[in-house]
């Protein structure tokens, strides 16, 4: 069965924009994230709440699709053949709850494990970074020209003090080295939103030791289109089923880390 | 002579724009930031031209009052008695080169060494976060409320991790046991945004070891006013006069990292 991907985009970006509508309004409501006992338990709420929806507008307009979520609502025996929706209905929780921005819903359509549809949206910011395999990167429609690379001593660097600093990771040396030797480093706390952050050159390059598919699916797409480079720390090409170590940036500064920092495998 | 504080409030804020609007005007118009040989000049040309502006509107109305600025322009021989104004034309001068956002101008108004106005206007999200003494905080007008505390090992940190790496800094160990034990690590760049966020609870606290004060002039006032404490890593007052570390943060926070991690001194 053939795909029309320009119709497949419109819809998935209207239920994006339509999922960030309802999260804004459930953060503005009555509800008061901070008065609930624990404050994981609206995140998780809004989290399932948001996937839910994903996967019953999917199940309606696209029954031959699969579903691959965050929150645990897949399909039992999900495939990677055929057109696979990968979702993180809330990217960068943490902030969800603290900040009540600097969050992300990420959307991603596989083909055949092609991706053709990458879709990260700031609910708060309102910011839509999109991509669609070929047809290259947009900010809000705005395309994302490819991006310009920085040698090393002058790149800024997204990456979570934590990596250097845990005894148990086992690139805590190679990190630590490469945060002596650029220029900066910042950390957002959301893995979609740093590697929009690559692909729209707000950000040199960003590492995470450890996520998972439905964190960078949209992500890989976005940065494709752009000319900028996502696999693990050792270069090899991302799972879409397992978690893992991310590594993504422009491509001279990917072969350079990879090579000096983290490719060595532990 | 006494001095209006409502009127020189207006008046600052009224120039805080205007320097704001400068800025997004050069941003957006035909320098191209990458274009130049070295991004650094365009970013100094920025920095001076609106510390500059500032300290030509401060002579012209308020010629009786002193002037300290991050670019170097000053008064011969700067007073801490009278009326002083502590600016830093562009806090986050990295972000604004490699993102064209996430900077901030800074603007306090001290009175024999008590901090009166602060005003931090993050340029680019227009965001304009300000208080006055005994008065309040607030964002964009919408009045700050007083802040609630989270336990330590719930709490989200701000700290570049560039200080958990650096050998020659003495705090290093300190602060690697900070980072293992708190919730989490963001780190956005400039001194005066993560001081608002501290004061808008989109962060616990912040921590740098390397500051001067006009980084922190305005942010110690805010802080102040959602009751906040800034201050160095032992608890001392900020100098106004010289760099330092500095520890913005919640009150119950900001003593238990104290007597906890960093309030030995280095």
């Amino acid at each position: 069965m053939s795909v029309d991907w320009l119709e497949l985009e419109k819809v998935a970006t209207n239920w994006v924009y339509e999922a960030g509508h309802k999260i804004k309004k459930t953060l503005a409501g009555p509800i008061d994230i901070e008065s609930k006992s624990n404050p994981d338990d609206l995140v998780t709420e809004v989290d399932r709440a948001i996937e839910a929806f994903f996967y019953e507008k999917i199940q309606e307009a696209f029954p031959e699709h699969y579903f691959l979520g965050e929150e645990g609502i897949s399909d039992e025996e999900p495939s990677l053949d055929g057109t696979v929706w990968i979702i993180d209905p809330i990217d960068g929780t943490m902030n969800f709850i603290h900040q009540k921005q600097n969050f992300a819903i990420s959307v991603a359509i596989y083909h055949n494990k092609v991706g053709m549809i990458g879709l990260i949206y700031d609910v708060m910011r309102d910011e839509l970074f999109h991509a669609h395999r070929g047809k290259g990167a947009f900010l809000n429609g705005a395309e994302l020209p490819p991006v310009k690379e920085r040698p090393l001593h002058e790149s800024v660097i997204g990456l979570n003090a934590r990596w250097v600093v845990e005894e148990t990771n086992p690139y805590r040396n190679p990190l630590k080295a490469l945060v002596r030797d650029v220029r900066s480093i910042r950390s957002y706390g959301s893995a979609a939103l740093e590697m929009a952050y690559v692909a729209s050159d707000r950000l040199d390059g960003y590492l995470s030791v450890q996520l998972s598919p439905w964190d960078y699916a949209a992500g890989m797409i976005i940065l494709n289109e752009v000319g900028c480079v996502a696999s693990n720390f050792q270069g090899d090409p991302l799972s879409l089923t397992d978690s893992g170590t991310l590594f993504a940036s422009k491509p001279h500064l990917h072969k350079e880390i990879i090579s000096i920092y983290i490719g060595e495998e532990y």
